[in-house]
């Protein structure tokens, strides 16, 4: 084993799986890191692109460049599609690697609760290009409007439904209601931004449910006051091109229906053959490591982990990194017990230092060991106890607009300019990499000095075209 | 008359057709702007979106951004397909605009000289389309070339050829060699992305053939200091899938091939049924006006206008903002001059006031004109006399990468550092609007500092996928 090089597999390079090359650090491993996309991707902020208020690289980092400074990390622009757990495999689509480790960070997908048709008609915002596009199809609403005479397909056009009251959903209704009430205000002659309608559907009985009543009613009221119609308890029936249905018979004729309602773990999770809950993430044990399989490990999005109240750790970024630290840790101290009982193991051939000389020592001969090496219950026979995986909820938040925001940290709770506030600075802090953190902020003080939005601009026209062609 | 709204379209928001709604104010009259686009694009730095440096939004403002605080023009994103020149009309996709002034602003298209075909393999840059299409394609390559084993492969992977030592081909080639030398250095574990091959590919004698021969040469000697390979008098036979082959029997397997080579007018001057050059420009008079209609001007790229020597006034932006000037000039002195000679006119019947009160005047009885009015040429009854259009050539410039350049102002000519810092100057006085000036100095200033590219984030991944898989 000793010049044997130790291979680390990790899928994905959102938040978990970054997280996890930036955290562990073995000189026997090497790491290979897979993704689909050559970016990881600043996902809080993923709405701001989607409303025109970001470009796609202020939110995007190179996966490569963020490693750059990490030579036992190789990436691969790469899709994973299967797995042969026990043959230690991932199957990618044109080669094969081999792990002593694997670490699925691979995220989540927009789930349709059985629903896939609506997928076309009400696009989901997981992606750059999702986001990309939302923003290519709610300013040409404007554009068609500006064309357009007759007063029912105006006002069509000119409403935007955002379906789910989570925390994706309240932050696009209150950045649509921004643009079309400020931003676009002067630049239409025909038509009148200010009175395009935004519509949000909350199918539960509030808003932000995983926040506390008086914050979600604090979000409502000021996603009201910016224009926005809130519709609690409507539960979506159907969605067709352009006319959203509810069960209670009402039906919203949109342009724009964005969906922000469900997020299912990725379907790669369905290739491991061990248990899923219903949205599809891993059940994994409390060291995060898939169940008949300690070397693989699942963390982020994709892993239902209960946390002190059994209750399971939320979907989101902190807690992602945190189980990427986790698994970095054990990963880390296993190989190096390895090492360890290696290296114990090896001077029972070699020569032995005594009063005479090096020689062999005899069968049964003591050797006395000291240091580290030593206290490693290595010696016992058997693994390192693993310890479990402990969520540290540092607070939440959701951001509404400008100035508007809720926040919960500890037992405190804020909303209005000061929770804005809190959001935009622990934004800030986290954005990965210095230039995209400068730029964003530059771009922000901009926004909200002058209300204008700089990424207002549509690419994919062309190709928008040749689809809707077909 | 007195209430008649006088209309102006203009088709195409470039250089051209922006700074014409800029320069125009009438208060009689109203424009419609007309781009297929909704953003006014800086061309002269899409090269830096194609090479990773700049993102979209950096180089493009919205249109109806630009234009809201003028009240008088109303702008429509469609598409112009045809004109009806006699009934003063243009035919958009869906409906129909009536002018008293037109004003064609459409620029220019990629030009493949008569080997349309060539354009899959070989894609143009003249939209942000192109350039996010071509930063995909050459980031993507690096990605396989990661991915790939072969030899052979691995250096046709690793390989970009420009076609076109123009200014925009001379500028790619740059930037690319920058990107692979320095940008990329270390982002790769199995390919040295140092080894990347540039070749620029150039039919003439010589690099920038607009500018003197000692500039063009410094142009070269300043590329191959960067390790591009410069292939002067080589003539393209053909471009397939991956492969150029030259008059010469050479052949150049390339992943990536870009076409810098040729550019002519909007192939919708085909349509105005006037005289076009070879490369479908159209033969305007001194004035700008399409021969046999004053109301119609050509400006811009698609212009084709004699400067004082006879030779053709460059392609080029400020050639096009004069032109849209001279334009704007014409048309509102002749609206002045035609409201003078209403003015004039009117007082015949109504009333006139005379020692006695105000009477009608009798026929033939003499009127007093006085003011600016009466100094007008109008009172002999023929139309203005109108201005030849004069190029003033402020200079050439063409920047090769990071302190490289070449510019020539007037009789002096530079190059090195000091033509790289004129040009940077110029190009951020002209970035129109102030964010994106700001945001992109702050980009360039860190580029110049880290060495890092911002923007090398690859979007529209699936739907290249999906192409491939057509």
């Amino acid at each position: 084993m000793e010049n044997k090089t130790l291979r680390v597999v990790v899928l994905g390079a959102g938040f978990g799986g970054l997280t996890f090359c930036q955290a562990f650090n073995h000189p026997q491993a090497r790491v290979t890191l897979v993704d689909r996309q050559n970016h990881h991707l600043f996902q809080p902020l993923l709405y701001q692109v989607a409303t025109a208020g970001l470009s796609a690289p202020e939110i995007a980092q190179p996966i490569r460049s963020i490693l750059a400074n990490r030579p036992n990390v190789t990436v691969l622009l790469a899709n994973a599609v299967d797995f042969n757990l026990a043959e230690k495999k991932v199957l990618l689509e044109q080669s094969t690697l081999t792990y002593d480790f694997l670490v699925l960070a691979l995220g989540g997908v927009t789930s349709y609760f059985g629903h896939p048709e609506w997928e076309p008609f009400a696009p989901g915002l997981k992606s750059l290009d999702d986001a990309l596009r939302i923003r290519r199809r709610i300013l040409l609403a404007f554009e068609k409007a500006e064309n357009e005479c007759g007063a029912a397909e105006h006002d069509r056009l000119m409403t935007i439904v955002v379906v789910g009251g989570g925390p994706t959903g309240v932050e696009l209704a209150g950045a649509f209601a921004e643009l079309a009430r400020h931003v676009l205000k002067d630049d239409f002659r025909r038509i009148d931004p200010t009175q395009a309608r935004i519509v949000l559907i909350e199918a539960g009985a509030r808003l932000l449910a995983h926040l506390p009543p008086g914050l979600s009613a604090s979000a409502q009221r000021q996603l009201e006051k910016m224009g926005v119609e809130v519709h609690l308890g409507a539960k979506v029936r159907n969605i067709s091109q352009g006319l959203v249905q509810l069960e209670d018979g009402q039906t919203i004729p949109a342009e724009n229906i964005v969906w922000a309602a469900g997020v299912s773990a990725s379907p790669l999770t369905r290739k491991l053959g061990v248990e899923l809950d219903r949205a599809g993430r891993v059940k994994v044990k409390p060291d995060l490591s898939l169940p008949g399989h300690p070397e693989v490990f699942a963390i982020g999005d994709m892993a239902l982990v209960p946390d002190g109240d059994g209750k399971p750790v939320p979907g989101v970024s902190p807690a992602a990194m945190q189980m990427a630290r986790h698994a970095a840790r054990i990963i880390r101290n296993e190989l190096t017990y390895d090492s360890a009982r290696y290296e114990l193991r090896r001077p029972l051939t070699p020569s032995l230092s005594t009063s005479e000389g090096e020689r062999v020592p005899k069968a049964g001969e003591g050797v006395a060991i000291t240091g580290f090496n030593a206290q490693q219950p290595a010696l016992q026979g058997h693994r390192l106890e693993r310890p479990a995986f402990k969520y540290w909820d540092k607070g939440t938040m959701a951001t509404i607009g400008r100035s508007a925001a809720v926040a919960k940290i500890g037992k405190l709770e804020f909303n209005g300019w000061l929770a804005w506030v809190a959001w935009l600075f622990v934004h800030l802090i986290f954005l990965i990499g210095f230039r995209n953190r400068l730029a964003v902020l530059l771009q922000w003080a901009y926004s909200y000095v002058a209300y204008k939005r700089g990424a207002r601009i549509v690419t994919g026209l062309s190709e928008e075209a040749r689809r809707a062609g077909n």
